[in-house]
Order: C-alpha cells, then structure tokens, then sequence
C-alpha cells in the first residue's frame, strides 16, 4: 500500500509532496528554529534528498487531516550534536527502531512526526516516513529544539514517550517503557552513551486525537517559510535577520562578536550534552554591551549587559548577521559574528507543565520564567 | 494451564517439588558455590519461600526432559550486591520482564533457567517459576556466580543474550536487543545505574535444545546437596570445610584473618559492581603466609605467599571455618577468619571463548588462565 493509497483511505486531498527544494528550504528554517542545537543540517538533509532520489515521496500532510484513531509516534536522533557529526548513520537505524515498537506493542504506526525543529530531527523524520511509504504530520513537538527526550509539548499533554525504541549503526536495540518520563530520558541517554555518544529512536506513540491535543501545529510549513526567505534574502541581498525576526514575530536584541566559549559551564550535571556559555562583546549599536547566552545542547538562557532577555522555553537564535545561517552550540567558534534574535514559544510549550518541564530552573538556573515578551518591553 | 499440566503433555515423570527446606538448602548451597558474589541469599530464600507458602509449587526437572522446540530463558537480579540488599524487589520486577519479553518476541517462555549459582540468582528464577506456573530446569549458565551479562556458557555456546528486558520497582522497563553481546551487557549495566544500581532481568532466550548444548547441567541438585551437607556438618559438629571440599572434589589451601581490604584496588575500571583486593594473614598451618584475593563481585584471583594459586574462572571460596557460610564480597569485614577452597571450574566453562570472555585477561590481570589443578599441583 503506497502512501497515496493510505491517504485516498482517510479521505485526505489536501497533501503537499516535498521536493529537494523543499527540503533545503525546510532544513534551513527548521535549523535556525533549533536555537542553537538540533545538530548538524547536513545530515538530514542529505538523508533526506536521498529517499527522495531514490525514488520515494515525502508526504506532508496537516495534524487535523490524521484520523483521531491512528496510531502515530516520532523518529529522531538523540545524542550530543558533535557526536552525531562524527558518526553519521547508516540510513537503517529508525527503521529498526520502528520495527522494535512494532514488535513491541503490536500495531504499526502509520504517519510519523517531528518531535521537533532542528536541522537533523526534522529531515529525518520525514526521510523516514518517505523510506516507509506513510505520511510526515506537518508539526512536531517542541517548535524549536530541546536536549531531553521528556522536553515534549507531547509529555507535557498527557503523552509519555513510553515505549521508545533506540538502535546504533549496528543495530543493537534498546527500547524504554517506564511510567516515568524523566526515567525513560535517563534509559535512552545511557543507551546512546554506551553506543558512542549518539543514537537513533522512534517512540511517543500516540493516536491522532492524542496528537491533535499536544503537537505544535504545522512547523515543518514555518520552517519552510522561513528557509525560502532567507535564501531569497541572499539571493536579493536583503536583511535576512529582519525578515526572520517579522516571520517569526520575534525581537533582535543584540549584535556581537563571540569573545568567549566557557565549555566547563556547568558542566558538572552533564555528559552527553554540549553544554556552556557563550560571551558576545556589543557591535554596532550594541557596542560597549556585552551579552552570555548559557546553552546545554541548545541556547537557553540570555543576559545582555546584567539584565536577563529570555529565558528558555523562549526560543534564542544567534544567526550570521550577512547570511542568516543558524550558529550553533556544538560548533560555535571564538571571533563569530552573530545578530541575537529572541522569538517567544509556542503556548502550548508555557502551560505550567511546560515550564516545570524545560524551563529555567530545570536546568539548573535560579530564575522563575517570564516571557520574553516582557523581557524584552523593559528596556 | 498448571505446571503439571505442562509435564503431563511433555510426558516428564521424573521431577521434582521443592519444598521449603529444599529451598534453604539450594540457597546455602549456591551461595557457596558463587564464590564471594550473588548477593544477599536472604533476599532470594524469602521470595521463594513467599512464593511457596502463597500455595504455588516450585518444580525442578532435568535439562534433559525440557523439550528441544520449547523455549527457555534466564530470570535474574543483576547489579551491585551491596545495592540489591539495600532495595529488595517488590516481587513483580521479573514478571514485568517475562510480560515484555513476551511481547517482544511474540513467544512464551515454557521454563525458567537461573544464569549463574548464588545466593540471589537460584532461588529467585526458581520462585518466578514457581509464580508463573512453569518448571524451572536444574542447571544454570556458569555453575558459579559473575558479575557480566554476557559471562555464560550460554553466550560461549553461541547463544546471545538477546533480548533481555530489565525492570525496576517501579516498573521501568528496558529491553537490549542487540548482534553483540558486550553491548547488551553494557545497555543493561546501564539501566541498572539508571534505576539506582540494581535490576531485575529476564532474557537469553533459547529453545531447549541450544540449552542442553549451553547449559551447566543440574546446578541445582548440586547446591542443595551442599546445602544439606553443610546444614548437617552445623548439626552434628562435623568439619563443613573439609566436606564442601571433598563434594565439590576441590582444595583446601589456605586459613586464615582478613587484614585488610581495599576496596579502592582495580576500581578505576568500574562503577556498579563491588570491587577490590583483600589480603589475609595465615592461620594455624599457613601461619607466615598471606593471601591476597582479587574480586569484582565474585572472587577472581588468588594468590598465596607471591604465587598464584586460582584463577577465574576456577572456583575460589572464602568460607567461615567453623559454619562453612561463605564471605561475601559485598559484606566482607577485616578480622573475618575463614578457610579458602578452590575448585575446577565445569568444562564447559572452560573452552576458549569460556576464558576468553571470563578469564583472568578479561578482568584486566596479566596473566594466561592456568587450571587450578595445576596451580595447586605446584606445591
């Protein structure tokens, strides 16, 4: 059964095939989303043009089109960034992920989707479901990218990521089934520790009507939009951080020079994550600022000149002030000029849950969440 | 269907039922023959009592009468003892583990087989197949206790320990499916640290004929037998060194005071299991002597007076001399007086990928694997 078949059988018309455009328009918006981690681009990227050339159709289709009682879950890579950039996959680890969860609870899942924005985790998932020959739900879970498997719009309304299923390169499998969300994270992050630093999962089966609860609406199609700008942007030679600050509804707060990686940051909680903080010395009209970004895999906190500008689950992005490429964590670079834009989450990420779950003082930061919003309207 | 049930249409007449006394002999017995590690036998001896005197049969029958097309596995408590005896079981753990396992090769277990001889891991197989109905086979995988997944006859007679499913008290389950057996022991090791330090395991599934090729046959039997001997030695005031000695057809070659115990020795190599060396003072006929004892769960090398005397994976025992109780790796005091016997591992642990897999090289001494008869023969 092709995936046209499928979609013909829930009655589905409205569905956009993606090309290899598409798929290096997405890449970028969905990497400039992950605020600093969600890994290497190329990865997914070229995993993904790959199932496309190979002759398989990736297939979006809308979170409300996916019927309430089928059964969906997400594919992924979970690991530290620079990790995954040394130990690029094979191209059959999520499918042996898929077949564990098969195996595991007995049904087959039959879309998959992000769990969230980020230039390997959102490709992938769609290079999956290509390679699997079932739809990509356009949305994911978190809107911008987040290190722990828990750190879920879908946890954070009532899906626990239990069961999911883990495998490295050569093919050991791990799956995790807990009544506890932050057990299964600490299950799956040992898994990927004793493969090397980084693996491959599926899991978080949830139904539609579970899905249509929990997930960020249509991000894949943000991040499209987003990708396809700043490409124009370069192209016209616009202001790309403008216009993905607009897109976005977002603010830039600051322009800078990277003075400082500080790597031993915290570094005392963590293994398996890049974790650190950054020091930026003003440009421009920030000259004479200084601001830190504090990250673990992704950025999460931002101080600029003593006061605090966002804090996660906010999303922060540094971008290439010329070309708006995304900076990342695990390969930001002393002397890098970046544009600091502040962009606040998605609502479903600051329900109360949310912020117990990813918000400042889970990872270790002695502040109560406010939104950026009002961050930013002191100035 | 009863247990019964399941022999009747096996046509096995010739079985066993273990009856309390039965299960603290097997237990002493094991305990013994586990050679410093298997943990805390008072853990193991009340499950299996519970289980008996909440009206189940625990019913023993010889590897050979297990139908060759049925399918077996191990059930186990795996982890740092001295954690085990800090966090009983609730009971549940292992059914949790043979449910998923279940689930997750679509086939149920028709026996239960212990991994290893100890303490914990005999009685403990045998009161989960007490509960869940089915005979347990009287044999295990080492005729000893060890401290790694994959250090079985089983796994050196080509069986893979995967799938194996762990669980938690709480219900947490892990599943390690993986083409490399270290790997498995390694996703394993590291969902017990996940929970705490300890887990409950159910896997190595095999049919009964890879068994009968695997296993080291009727352990059980053997344990018990020992057991009653040394129960009866305490009765009658008769030498249980010398007759533990003369059943198991070792060699008593040494008595004497434990003096120190470092338990910092060889310990940058591990985390989660009970490590180190002991040295002890000769007594009466060994006065002038020492000894010293490696361990890492179990006691793994011994050497008397600058020779080597025993190497893994022969049997060395530390017993109390007068009660023959063996001294445990996890509980062990300075001041503790006891006798060491040694005895031939059983052949089947004794191939090459057997001393390859648990030899002295494998536990990082630098020193070939000579049998104990030889070593002892040098006198």
């Amino acid at each position: 059964m092709s995936v046209y078949d499928i979609l013909k059988e829930w009655g589905v018309r409205d569905y956009r095939v993606v090309d290899e455009q598409g798929i290096h328009e997405i890449t970028l918006g969905a990497s400039i989303l992950a605020t600093g981690g969600g890994g290497d681009p190329e990865i997914g990227l070229l995993w993904a043009l790959n199932v496309i050339r190979e002759g398989n159709d990736i297939v979006l289709i809308d979170p409300k089109d996916f019927p309430d009682d089928a059964l969906t879950c997400m594919a992924a890579c979970l690991g530290a960034p620079v990790v995954i950039t040394e130990k690029p996959p094979g191209g059959k680890e999520v499918l042996w992920c898929l077949e564990s969860l098969k195996k595991y609870i007995g049904k087959e899942v039959q879309a998959i989707i992000p769990p969230e924005a980020g230039g390997v985790n959102t490709p992938v998932p769609m290079a999956v479901a290509g390679a699997v020959g079932i739809p990509t739900i356009d949305g994911d879970g978190m809107g911008r990218a987040f290190p722990e498997l828990q750190m879920t719009s879908f946890y954070t309304h009532g899906i626990m990521p239990s069961p999911t299923a883990s495998a490295n390169e050569k093919g050991a499998i791990t799956i995790a089934d807990t009544v506890d969300a932050i057990m299964s994270e600490r299950i799956i992050r040992n898994a990927a520790m004793a493969y090397g630093g980084s693996s491959w999962i599926a899991g978080y089966p949830m139904t539609g009507k579970q899905m249509k609860k929990a997930a960020i609406f249509n991000s894949i199609s943000k991040s499209r939009e987003l990708g396809k700008m700043v490409f124009d942007c370069r192209k016209t030679h616009k202001d790309p951080i403008e216009n993905i600050t607009r897109i976005l509804g977002g603010y830039e707060v600051f322009k800078g020079k990277i003075v400082d990686i500080n790597r031993e940051f915290g570094a005392e909680k963590t293994k398996g994550f890049s974790m650190g903080r950054l020091t930026l010395e003003g440009l421009e009209e920030y000259k004479g600022e200084n601001a830190f970004v504090d990250f673990q895999n992704e950025w999460l906190r931002l101080e600029i000149s003593g006061e605090v500008k966002c804090l996660t689950p906010d999303l922060i992005m540094i971008l290439d002030s010329e070309t708006g490429e995304p900076i990342r964590t695990d390969i930001v670079k002393y002397g890098y000029r970046g544009s600091i834009v502040v962009v606040p989450a998605d609502e479903k990420m600051r329900t109360d849950l949310g912020i117990q779950t990813f918000g400042p003082r889970y990872f270790g930061y002695q502040e109560d969440y406010i939104p950026v919003e009002k961050l930013v309207s002191k100035d």
